[in-house]
């Protein structure tokens, strides 16, 4: 069993200050950045926080992250403007652009930023919370590498290509962040190493059985796409729409790499105070989540939440008592 | 077993065209609605093609459907604006809503167009293949009447919400139509009657148990949501946006009425001429096309196919050879 410490907000962040400072990072860009790494644990996303951040520092390492890097400018058509990535880190341009999406939005109701050459954003979620808090609708979405077959393939041709939405709620948000496979490498790992069955299938063994049992799923490197080939087919679009709009490398093209880095995001953000029933919308919202949570839960279930509902909680548990960290991980950045 | 004829394009759309005549569609409204319950029938979508037909004319004679309707312009906010459907005939303010997306992404990049007010747009691909092949992306959803439980409970507080996203290929299309729900009731209804499993679960039985027997899914009344909590979460997700872009009835308010009717809908369409990269787009999505062609097929599979892939052929087949369709439900209609 792993030991679990909690490590105050501050520290964590401080931690991943001096580490980001170390590589080259400048101050603003040093500080934004660590925020964003430690705001994604304090929330619970360890997989695109604390967890992911040697991999980050190892990338900006290797040169696959230009830690000096600033966004470009290629074209503008009138609410969409595209953006070259120029190789920098995923974060600062992801926050760079939800900003600018947020800008085009006040000025035309509606904005369209699309990134080439830009790397992991880390967790989508985070850019839903940042736009929805000023009052935004977000739809954004990424490419990734080849990590998931077709429906109906044995072999990884598509993206988990995660595809974030959120709408202002209350002086909150309702963010949904979901990637287009069932389960993440990290779920099915964390499985098998337990040895405990997923709560459903999610992927197929190498005889091409649907199966619950993660360590199959990772020896045949078949995981699933949400509802089958619903989920292959928003896969596929979502890569298309985003090397359309931003005239950046496709699922197949960053998977002829040595490593993930140069993927395509589209960032859209709608100013809801523009829209003529502005003064009614947050009471049209309360009303679904109310209706929502007048569900009926199933037998052991306790009661019908919606996207984002649990971070809030998180959120202000972790503030309060420090963000639960598994040591062995504390330990592997603060050696960083 | 049904017995199935095989019925020429124009004899289908001339009696279409004088059902609706006879219940008060004047010329042009007529003509166009008409021929889209024909081409989405030649597609091979029954659904919402002849099946679906004599179900929106009792829908017109029930008062539910206004035919003389025209959309109305609410509010323009750049390149958003908010029409109320005034409860016109679904399929022609969809078309109408498809072409002003499409002219306000003439004029500024990309275009919404939100419609409160409005009824079932039958089958939503046919406006992305209409936006896609007059060159525009096109992403456009509509909420429905409750008909899916969330994630975790029993009664249903989500509708299917069926979302469709198109890109321009070649002279055709790229287009993914899909309900939020793993299963229409069409196919648990099809299933069912023929006594015969669905390929893989679609849902719950009334003790909680995940099935792939259509008529237990029917009695509990608990169909699954594509990727469990994720399609519930998307479900939510496009009919709260819905609902704030256009100001128009949720699901919860669409549900409280006698019938399914005053939906609401957005439609975006982006002008893909208006990119930097314009020239190059057609390579791209070659690319990933092919990419996506080069997968190796499972076991029982033939070979992997794109959204909408399939539509093509079925198009030029029926075209040539008469769309094929079951006996009593064309003479269902002729009683019309």
């Amino acid at each position: 069993m792993p030991e679990i410490i909690r490590i105050p907000f501050e520290v964590l962040n401080r931690e991943f200050t001096r580490i980001l400072g170390s590589i080259g990072f400048e101050s603003e860009a040093m500080n934004r950045c660590a925020r964003l790494f430690s705001e994604n644990t304090l929330d619970g996303v360890y997989t695109h926080g604390i967890n992911r951040f040697p991999r980050f520092v190892e990338h900006v390492r290797n040169g696959y992250i230009h830690v000096k890097a600033k966004p470009e400018i290629v074209h503008r058509a009138g609410s969409i403007e595209q953006w070259d990535g120029c190789l920098g880190p995923g974060p600062l341009n992801a926050l760079f652009a939800t900003d600018r999406a947020m800008d085009l939005s006040k000025e035309c109701g509606i904005g369209c930023v699309a990134l080439c050459n830009t790397n992991h954003w880390m967790r989508g979620g985070h850019y839903a919370w940042k736009a929805a808090k000023a009052g935004c609708i977000f739809i954004g979405w990424t490419n990734t590498v080849a990590n998931m077959p077709a429906w109906g393939a044995v072999d990884c041709h598509l993206g988990n290509n995660p595809l974030v939405l959120g709408v202002p709620f209350r002086e909150e948000a309702i963010v949904l962040d979901m990637a287009m496979s069932q389960f993440s490498y990290g779920t099915l790992e964390s499985h098998d190493l337990k040895s405990i069955a997923l709560p459903i299938p999610g992927g197929y063994t190498k005889d091409g059985v649907l199966t619950d049992n993660a360590s199959e799923i990772l020896e045949s490197n078949r995981a699933l796409p949400i509802g089958y080939w619903k989920g292959s087919g928003l896969a596929l679009l979502l890569d298309l729409l985003a090397v359309i709009l931003s005239g950046g490398l496709s699922t197949a093209q960053i998977s002829r790499q040595a490593a993930e880095f140069a993927v395509s995001q589209v960032f859209i953000a709608i100013d809801i105070s523009k829209l003529g029933n502005h003064r009614t919308i947050q009471e049209s919202v309360s009303g679904i989540i109310n209706d929502l949570h007048g569900s009926v839960p199933a037998h052991g279930t306790q009661k019908i939440l919606y996207p984002g509902e649990r971070v809030l909680h998180t959120r202000s548990e972790n503030l309060k008592n420090g963000i639960p960290v598994d040591k062995s991980m504390w330990e592997e950045v603060q050696r960083l």
